[in-house]
């Protein structure tokens, strides 16, 4: 390996956000001297970086710790499995699974948002959910300016995130639904098709569940948003009340959000702010972004900014890629973060 | 035609509401002897009733004059040329546009909701926007016994309340994009379709737009549903904030809502209210309603009722048929409630 250059891991690097992620690292300004994929085992995909086609093994204790770098991309189990002993052994890694995100000693890091949150001492880096970072880096300028007191958030998430096989039974169910229906008549959608993967049917579709409910009847991915902005903006008591619901879309997640402040903020004084956030592309005037066109896009997108119920409240619309900025990107973004600081050397 | 029966107009029969209009005074309770379906007259479909085929030709001032019942599901235009002149007359007309539904004259009208709005003496009535009705029945039983003060709404609406020409579209835009799509690995979806019936193509996205938007960034839709809100539940400071979402779904238009009082509601006592709710199908323990589960379907569903920000709000999923009770179904009421108090009657 080339002098001075790093030796990365991507654990995950054929599911969808790992190709996501080996495709920005291809492209990064990182200095990367190799990189080492690694899967399940299971799969025979190979992994295409600066040119060459590598096989991607499980990983192993031993080929982890040859790395400066491990992004985890997989699943909660194989982060828990791997992560803590690989930063204790002085390994930097930026984890994307919910693991250890809501962990006091663990920064969950949004860059353009808490970068400060990162410590020289701390190699074990949490990155956020995909359906709380869109609103944590456009809500952001406002709640550091006026002190957001309490988010509403309803949720309009696409298939891709809940994985490879949900995104397959979702177009499965389209090409069994589409010879049935008729053209402009608005006849009822047959309800036959399963759903395995996904709670129900995603085909012609909406469903207000991600992940699991608690006994408050709260799911998963609600409380995951709530806990991580509350942790990503140092707002402890913010409220957040959350409705995630899973829409027929292939990839971008939207929000529509209603922000409410202690004292009275005009939509004139906040568009000022959005227009120049970083990380954020703002529309004015009406336009807006839509899954279709953020798909592929790095930046967080907002529009429709309005006034709420009241002279206290905005609302605003919010669109990312949940694959980038919701997971791949913010794992790259980071790191480069962790070099921009000194911090990220070839051991 | 028979003696002591009703001879009953239909202005718009063969579009998609008028269809299920049809379809369901076919078999409604209403003494129909004659129905006289209309269309603009430039189509050849006809409309099936009690067994006939029926030709819908234009409406004409004369022969609107000779029902005892006109429903209008058309245009605002057709209702403001027909309907007022119409009621003046004598004749009882249901009118489903938007044309008088905040002329504090014309009561609009949910029969669950504000059946005692109606009169004997005012003739013109006027149905419901389809995105609000559902959330006025499922959230008049608590507005009674708690009085609602703010109500945040996102929506997930169908495309079928865009109309026959708007569905088109979109099954069009899928039938082009389906064969491009891989399966389950993710890739951005392609932005080629073209939308002319729709803002932005409705295929594998969402849109904040239903209508146009005002000075204040609101939609005509947003602004609808916040307006008839208030007049159908008598509660003219109530402050309501919404955000009009097109889905890419058939039928079924569903609510995310935040409803807060002035005073601490419990989930479980709102519960129980809504378990005894009229025309509401209320689901509890996590279950809910989604468009597929509720397409042809009468009822308003709702379900995942929980505490919303603080003790004063709760948060409620709804769910209804945008065709049925946020149109046809909800003017067949209004002509069952005429005529159970006696004022509908063969002239």
């Amino acid at each position: 390996m080339p002098q001075g250059k790093l030796k990365v891991g991507v654990v995950g690097a054929t599911g969808m956000v790992g190709i996501e992620l080996v495709r920005l690292l291809d492209k990064s300004l990182l200095p990367i001297g190799e990189l080492i994929p690694f899967s399940s085992g299971k799969t025979t995909k190979t992994v295409r970086f600066h040119g060459h086609d590598l096989a991607a093994p499980a990983p192993t204790t031993d080929s982890l710790r040859s790395c400066d770098l491990v992004f985890f991309v997989s699943s909660d189990e194989i982060s828990q499995k791997f992560a803590p002993a690989l930063a204790d052994a002085g390994v930097w890694v930026i984890d994307d699974s919910a693991a250890f995100r809501l962990d006091p000693k663990v920064p969950l890091v949004i860059p353009e948002v808490n970068a400060g949150h990162l410590s020289r001492k701390q190699r074990l880096i949490a990155g956020p959910n995909c359906t709380m970072a869109p609103v944590a880096v456009a809500g952001f300028p406002l709640h550091r300016r006026y002190g957001v007191t309490a988010a509403r958030i309803s949720s309009y998430q696409a298939v891709s995130g809940a994985g490879t096989a949900a995104l397959a039974e979702f177009f499965g169910q389209l090409r069994e639904l589409m010879p049935a229906l008729d053209d402009g008549q608005g006849a009822p959608v047959p309800r036959s098709p399963l759903a395995s993967k996904l709670p129900r049917p995603a085909a012609f579709n909406v469903f207000p569940q991600v992940g699991r409910f608690d006994k408050g009847g709260n799911s998963s991915e609600e409380n995951k948003v709530a806990d991580e902005l509350r942790k990503v903006w140092s707002a402890p008591r913010l409220r957040v009340s959350v409705t995630a619901v899973r829409v027929p879309v292939v990839r971008g997640h939207s929000l529509s959000t209603w922000l409410s402040f202690a004292k009275p903020v005009t939509p004139t004084a906040a568009a000022k702010l959005l227009a120049k956030a970083p990380g954020l592309v703002f529309s004015k005037n009406g336009d807006y972004p839509t899954p279709l066109s953020v798909g592929g896009e790095n930046p967080v997108y907002a529009g429709r900014l309005r006034q709420g119920v009241d002279a206290r409240e905005l609302c605003l619309w919010v669109c990312a890629d949940n694959l980038l900025k919701g997971a791949a990107l913010n794992s790259v973004q980071i790191a480069e973060e962790l070099l921009r600081r000194g911090w990220l050397k070839p051991r």
